[in-house]
């Protein structure tokens, strides 16, 4: 068990600004801040965050980056604003009196000076080693998601509150479950939601949620993950490590983002405005119900 | 003189979708590309990049990174598609056969350690001296934007064709100028536009041309930023580096670009949407003109 801090940050701030009336107003503007992880009191990186979801963000950074190989080598994540800084601390370090970085350095460190060159910021990803394991990843190919199943998606994401309606300047991740019997005639299940700065932050921080609460996700249940950001390569590549199948996006997507998700038989849908989506690849895993296009949007339910 | 190939890829490619009404629609989508940075055939980075700037993104990216103290240290930049490569040349190499690594070796060693800790993807920003090196930061305080330059400048952006128009999941950028002399009666001019599908590459590609065609802005004219990005701390030192007073944003904007920008004097104006638009910071360089907000937009100029 990994021993968590609970320190989100107030995700909002009111600031005075002058519109174009001449007229002052008070605004809400989302938080920034920039939050340095340590793995066994080493620096790893400085991060720029909203805040609202550290540990995980510090979990699903490890995973995403290919740091640890499972969240069972850490004993805990203890973030303090006061420092800016997130203390991760391995298990070998609690347990034994020695570092992760004595313990594993050799490997710790390679993957370090790598990702020295394949990662730059908002630039590049963590590419190295991922494209190579393409080849190994195969996504679930059980479950399917009706067109009324995504619309009920995305009526759940329009009407979830939201630091995004209110101060904007952020981006916002969910995943969603559904049972892959359709006779359990169940809706799109949410998960979890995080918002940040960053779309990398925010998925980053869903990934780190799911490896500790899902590392194996349950074979019976589709995995539905939710951006309101683009769909790029690297958004299909993290998607992907998770055992995600069905990518869902407000926005577009890139070349190389369709080229991955093709090659992975990924379900990408895109574009999702209101009742209008379009679905990119691997539309086997789709139902499509063309009547609902014409349909008003359903009311949430209860 | 740097020798700049001119390798820009194709930006836009069409894909198969199909859309709500379980019609198959051709789809323009955004390229993005992988480019490896190679500084005197050192691997340096791989940035994902849309690729419609290529040689200036290189020269941005080392300014930005602040690997390089300037751009006539440079020799070339040769950017190969076929291998996904931008083989940069120092002059140190080109004149004497001595690289730039064996040159400035410490220091540029020392950078680039220290990039590996500050740096994340999408996640943390070149912070580590740029923090300290706010204090040293001056901007122009010169020039003044009149709310009808503001409109103007929006409109200007608003009708200039762009990869965004067709296909989306791209951030556009864009470098203004104009007399600081009111005078002079000049609408806003666009100096350069670029897109990418990293917003941090199309402020790197804008803050290369720079770099190389106006090292030292001219004090007579106000330069103006317009992004489609959010202003978030990153942005803001990016501009701020470049000397440049004034930050537009169809976006909003985060508490650390927000402090930043105070404390740099910048002006921050974000939300713009048609005729609406917040002034965050630096209301002393803008003349109101209220009764422009209820007049209509003004048709773009010949």
């Amino acid at each position: 068990m990994v021993t968590l801090s609970q320190c989100a940050r107030p995700a909002v701030f009111e600031v005075d600004s002058i519109d174009e009336h001449g007229q002052h107003r008070a605004t809400a503007i989302a938080g920034e801040h920039a939050l340095t992880l340590y793995l066994d009191k080493r620096e790893l990186v400085t991060l720029m965050t909203l805040g609202a979801d550290p540990e995980y963000l510090c979990l699903g950074y490890l995973r995403n980056q290919r740091l640890l190989a499972s969240p069972e080598l850490i004993d805990s994540i203890q973030v303090d604003w006061e420092t800016s800084s997130a203390a991760i601390t391995s298990r070998s370090l609690a347990q034994r009196g020695l570092s992760l970085w004595e313990a594993e350095s050799s490997s710790l460190e390679q993957q370090l000076a790598h990702r020295t060159v394949t990662t730059g910021c908002g630039q590049g990803t963590v590419f190295g080693g991922l494209m190579d394991d393409l080849a190994n990843l195969h996504l679930p190919e059980k479950g399917q998601l009706r067109q009324a199943d995504l619309l009920d998606l995305l009526e759940q994401m329009r009407h979830h509150d939201s630091i995004y309606r209110t101060a904007g300047a952020v981006h916002g991740c969910a995943l969603f479950d559904l049972a892959i019997d359709p006779a359990q005639g169940e809706r799109p299940r949410l998960l979890r939601f995080v918002e940040d700065v960053g779309r990398h932050n925010a998925v980053d921080a869903i990934a780190g949620w799911m490896w500790l609460h899902q590392p194996r996700p349950d074979p019976q249940r589709l995995h539905i993950f939710y951006t309101t950001g683009r769909l790029t390569s690297e958004m299909v590549i993290k998607s992907a490590q998770m055992g995600i199948a069905v990518l869902v996006s407000r926005s577009g997507l890139t070349h190389m983002g369709h080229d991955l998700a093709t090659r992975l038989g990924m379900t990408l849908i895109g574009r999702c405005q209101g009742r209008h989506f379009l679905i990119f690849s691997g539309s086997q895993r789709f139902i499509a119900e063309p009547a609902l296009a014409q349909h008003p949007l359903r009311q949430p339910g209860p």
